[in-house]
């Protein structure tokens, strides 16, 4: 097959980093000596039970996890999560409160209030342009009695992230961490709970990574769904019932990856090379505008527009022919959005801000 | 590499096509023109959106689904289904029956308890041995105000299925063919809910396909977690968020296949000629017993044992040298368990049943 890849910035699934591609492309129909597909193999196989459990440890090392934290390997996206923290978290007394940073925390509070008092305990929504901003979270407006606090890390949609990790105190702090895991490294321990969809750093879309602080471990409501009981899969090592096992698999490979070219550090390093050329470009120049505050940039979802929403409509069009893909705007946004996360070569953020120039050159805005 | 591909009798997850394995393969680093894997698509691009469609228009026609049932692509398996059933079907007064088989049907109903007033319609937990064979479902034995009654079809432990599709009258019907499904034509219309996970005739594990009578979406339990409420995802077309589009694309594959073949008409033929040959040989023969009643006999898993725990033991690790894996029984059951899923060839049985023989000869029993 003639193949030619392009630059995928798409905001998840997203891009994977073509040595694991290639590996598991040769392990695909045999893996090792088991003569069978992973896809294929029981998952209490030895060689199942062996990537399974090489995946926690490298997750473990990769984040440098403490060992009072549990990893959870589970199904259904941030959005079972949604559900899951408060079934799990919320006492007899059901109160944790919520910041609003973009749509999925607003969706995340949503869901819980199902099953609780939740309430906002800072929000960026009214910032001008909405969520462009990270809201500053005061400890006087935690409410002491709160179960959690809840933030969602990096938000895709909007291109920012928190600049630090919030105090909270002794309340604990939930993450959704989506669009940012693994993209450096972080302090696991001022975290009770950080929680992923696999599909943007880390493997194909159908796995969710939960690590949990242990002690926050078998206080769920009694009616909630076994499978979305985290004492059920932690007591079963995520084995409750069968796992995705070809989606572990493939985070196996890429937390494999990582190590090899040096871990979290090197990580980051190649995000900030990454996202400072997107960045200092984008800065550098006024035919694009990038709206997201500058000490709340992600490093991960850069956002920018023309001001005109057919120049945008046609830079889309014309980068994808370019073989730079997936570079539209959220609908709720407008524009365009570049995610440069993990898998993303530095050459691919160079054929973009080239191209970005070429487009500039080509489409003079008439007035102004 | 070097590939040498085994018979994997896996209960599941289990042998996928070979013509499958090697499509995936070939397009796994590039996806037609698109540039790119389907597990770094972005589930909203028109590639994976066709992928999604395709799914379901095919597996609509291979079992002639009526269009007043929505098809559903999930996560989370058959047991998030066990929560998801209850909390979607129960009404106000909250009654279901659940008809005991085995393991899984016990695990549905238990779970179900959570949620409402779960009764036993018929269970064959006191044959001997257990769940040897599947209980009689009279009509009487079922509550007149039933929400539903459940059944599990095929029952993959103990090697169980039922002989026909029981009338329950006016009261919906679901069933959970996790291990049965697309194995052969049903009436699908005798049915209200047919709900699979995916790792054994249809994809790898990490895809739940949920197959619902339109009349029963939409009066979920006010708490329900939103990515268990039917109603959110069928009027998202399973796109409520990330979908597992890995597995689906691999289940559209395994669709294609099954067409290229015949459809569901030549699969039963072709798995009548696998079960018969195996179980031909285990009835004209004295060495090895298989324990499940003649009329409730699995097509898919096929359970037998010489009787000796040690015959038992060097049988499974002898067959595993031989390219023959994954026969070992159910802890619950022990003995051996041949699952002959429809990617299992018939060659696969053939050779099964040529080592059964060699063993006997080999392993006299010395007392009867």
């Amino acid at each position: 097959m003639d193949m030619e890849r392009v630059y995928n910035f798409s905001a998840g699934p997203s891009q994977l980093p073509i040595e694991v591609l290639e590996r598991a492309q040769r392990e695909m129909l045999c893996y090792g000596d088991s003569g069978m597909s992973v896809m294929e193999m029981s998952h209490r196989s030895p060689e199942f039970e062996e990537i399974l459990h090489s995946a926690e440890q490298l997750l473990r090392e990769l984040m440098d996890i403490p060992s009072n934290y549990k990893i959870l390997f589970l199904q259904g996206g941030a959005s079972t999560q949604f559900a899951a923290i408060p079934l799990n978290l919320l006492s007899d007394h059901k109160c944790a409160d919520y910041v609003l940073s973009g749509q999925f925390s607003k969706k995340a509070a949503q869901e819980a209030k199902k099953y609780g008092d939740i309430a906002t305990a800072a929000s960026s929504a009214g910032a001008m342009p909405t969520f462009s901003t990270v809201p500053e979270l005061k400890k006087q407006d935690i409410r002491p009695d709160a179960d959690y606090v809840h933030i969602c890390y990096n938000n895709t949609i909007y291109g920012t992230k928190f600049p630090s990790v919030p105090d909270t105190g002794s309340i604990p702090l939930v993450a959704d961490m989506s669009s940012c895991i693994l993209s450096e490294p972080v302090d696991v321990s001022k975290f009770a709970l950080i929680y992923a969809g696999a599909q943007k750093n880390v493997a194909p879309a159908g796995l969710t990574i939960v690590i949990i602080r242990d002690d926050l471990i078998g206080n769920a409501r009694p009616d909630t769904p076994a499978m979305l009981d985290y004492k059920l899969m932690a007591e079963n090592d995520s084995m409750y019932n069968t796992p995705p096992c070809w989606c572990i698999y493939m985070a196996k490979l890429v937390f494999e990856w990582i190590l090899s070219i040096g871990g979290l550090e090197e990580m980051k390093r190649r995000n900030e090379k990454k996202a400072s050329y997107l960045y200092d470009y984008l800065d550098g120049q006024v035919y694009y505008t990038a709206p997201v505050d500058k000490k709340c940039r992600s490093m991960m979802n850069v956002v920018f527009t023309t001001g005109d929403q057919a120049f945008d409509k046609k830079f889309v069009s014309e980068a994808a022919e370019f073989g730079l893909k997936n570079l539209k705007g959220h609908r709720s946004v407008g524009g365009m959005r570049a995610s440069i996360y993990n898998a993303m070569p530095l050459e691919g953020v160079e054929k973009l801000v080239a191209f970005m120039k070429k487009f500039a050159a080509e489409n003079p805005k008439v007035d102004g």
